[in-house]
């Protein structure tokens, strides 16, 4: 069964104007919707950035795909390999910089093929991955300080969250998160404002809700003086920290005198970046994710990795789709060293592009979904709605400093911010 | 479609008086052949090590594979975890001391879950496991030091490669080996005379074959400061060398002043051992071996790592038979930092289980069966044939030094020999 087709689909889906270390959302998240088709009409769905770079370092790949095998994830990984990137010898050594372009497309791809070998031996693909340890995976509530909306009107009403700037607004989010989808751990997007602020923040937090997991992820925002300075406060806290710097490096210094996990999504990005992070025991949990580390193999490959060297799997989120959270839920069903809940940006999206509309949260987890592959369709108008979005919205690439600058033109995303 | 049984047979074969470190082969070698079968009759095989404990440990994890999905990976390894091992988890890292005779129980039944999932999906094992990359594998010459017969009269007619304990018979062998499967790479199975006198070999290899990749493998016989006073004959001469002493920590003190890449089989054989393998950057080949890694998934694993520490991988062998065969060349033909041509002892056996009987060496490669799975199906009359040699043969436990005694009473196979 080859594949006779491969169409990639850009989207702008509404986001609310969360805010972070280099700013706050735009009024329009772009992704872009991967759809592999063989010559019997099975459609595999992949979902990837929507970046003009990803966008076309997919083009790139694309027409190599024509006649392969969706079992060939080798034959994918050889095209891919000769698209993008400097070295198309698929078994080199993984390049100590990393190589995101390149392990991003192949992700996409890959999530597609894995689908189309679900449906075409009729397994969810869970299955084809190994089979499922757990028959649901654990999300935690991601917590965003907030504006009420836009600084610019976007043409649709503002998100029904309300601001949250402040403590006790922030525990209101948190109630609504845990009300409204049951989550049983709490992560903080920080980076935001001064870090004591923030801990003030974790412990209302914590003053809340005395028994759940509480992390924070200053996205790399803190210098190390900083994060030594503040350490007294948060020790006792926390589940981990996430990323309080921005270099492996600072990550390492840190690690000397934190006496909680480190996690991150920054520093160690890629298969490349292991020997250091080892070297330096720089990380005790990898957030894992897909869409940049190579696909759901890679992320097994990942997962085994920490059973080796003793670190933490869990799971990144950037604001995405119901193909991701299918994606993610598959493969983390799989993975028996998923140590905590995955983060995920889903409870914040209130459109979607899979038929039924967004897969349900319940009880703080996702089930994979049942039936073949990753188990989703793709609702063809909402496809269709959310890609005419994306040409209206004129957005072409995520920039959450210029969006800040409508409200703060002063705002300055110098790193280390504090 | 549900497993509903599991059977081990024990076999014994033919096998000729090779020498090595410990002693010379035993004329009988020890296998176990292992069937799943599903509900509707498809059989999935495995092969593995004959001796008493890899018995008992199969025998121990065989019922909880009953009504397991042969998709279901985690679900054995959960099953064998609980069966075998001190920590059922599966989750957990791996023990720095390794745990060989999980990994085996594992790898034992793995092979054959991957088999059924070949067969009812109706594709060959290589796109099971992501696709093949080449459509051969590549093996070498296995060279051995060997007696012409073996001490006590086996009942079967001594085989027909003669005595091989000098230079010019070493020669003989090789050019045999190369004429008969089209080798392109030698090594040498050492560890048995004077390193010197092995040299010496080597030298008369190098001057009948200019042109062909020589490894020595003294099988952890010579002592760190033996290694380095015939250091300067070795260079120049080899690919790599193999184990040439015992531990981990030797490995690592040969590496200081090798110049060439030092192989393991017999340091680094568990990925407990990884870590501290890295740290003293003491190994630049794994020989892989999915028996006691812990299948295909876990070689492929293993390559992984190899493209993340920059380690090249190739595979390991021992005495086997034509199913080990087929599942070491569908995982060798998916492994793209595949560097080096295999081992393999199987010219050495005459005797084969398989229907149709011993796969086919070409141009020193063998080509993936294709079919459904590992492409191979048992020839039953010879499975109960051997499997009666089993029965007859009294061998239980491999003993090499033991049966070299038959040889030389006095044989002492201390570590290190040299």
């Amino acid at each position: 069964m080859r594949i006779t087709d491969v169409r990639v689909t850009p989207i702008a889906f509404r986001d609310p104007p969360l805010l972070n270390v280099n700013g706050v959302h735009e009024p329009w998240a772009l992704r872009s919707i991967i759809e592999v088709e063989t010559a019997d009409g099975h459609v595999g769905l992949g979902e990837s950035y929507g970046d003009l770079q990803t966008l076309a370092n997919l083009d790139k790949a694309k027409p190599g795909l024509i006649g392969l095998d969706p079992f060939d994830l080798n034959g994918l990984t050889r095209v891919v390999y000769a698209a993008v990137g400097s070295n198309p010898d698929p078994g080199q050594s993984f390049a100590p910089a990393g190589d995101k372009a390149r392990a991003s497309a192949l992700a996409a791809f890959e999530v597609a093929f894995l689908d189309l070998q679900g449906q075409l031996t009729e397994r969810p693909l869970y299955d084809i991955l190994g089979g499922k340890l757990r028959d649901k995976v654990p999300y935690s509530a991601y917590l965003f300080y907030k504006f009420g909306r836009h600084k610019d009107d976007p043409g649709y009403p503002a998100d029904d969250w309300g601001e949250a700037l402040g403590h006790e607004q922030m525990v209101e989010q948190a109630r609504r998160m845990i009300t409204e989808f049951g989550f049983g751990s709490i992560k903080l997007k920080a980076g935001v404002f001064e870090p004591e602020f923030e801990i003030e923040t974790l412990r209302h937090l914590r003053k809340a809700f005395p028994d759940y997991p509480l992390r924070i992820d200053p996205n790399g925002g803190w210098s190390v003086e900083t994060t030594r300075r503040v350490m007294p406060q948060l020790t006792g806290l926390l589940e981990y920290l996430e990323d309080p710097t921005r270099t492996l490096a600072e990550m390492g210094e840190v690690a000397t005198f934190a006496p909680m996990p480190l996690a991150t999504n920054m520093v160690t990005i890629a298969f490349g970046h292991i020997p250091e992070t080892i070297r330096l025991n720089a990380v005790q949990v990898v957030l894992s994710d897909h869409h940049y580390w190579g696909g759901l193999r890679a992320t097994q490959h990942l997962a085994h990795l920490g059973r080796v060297f003793g670190f933490g799997i869990s799971m990144h989120s950037n604001s995405h789709m119901g193909i991701s959270l299918a994606a993610m839920t598959h493969v983390g069903a799989t993975i028996p060293n998923l140590a905590y809940a995955c983060d995920t940006h889903y409870p914040w999206q209130v459109e979607e592009v899979i038929a039924g509309g967004k897969l349900k949260i319940e009880d703080g987890s996702v089930a994979p979904p049942e039936g073949p592959g990753l188990g989703v369709q793709l609702d063809r108008a909402a496809l269709a709605q959310l890609h005419r979005q994306y040409l209206d919205c004129g957005i072409r690439v995520r920039d959450d400093t210029k969006e800040m600058r409508k409200y703060y033109p002063d705002f300055n995303p110098k790193k280390p911010r504090f």
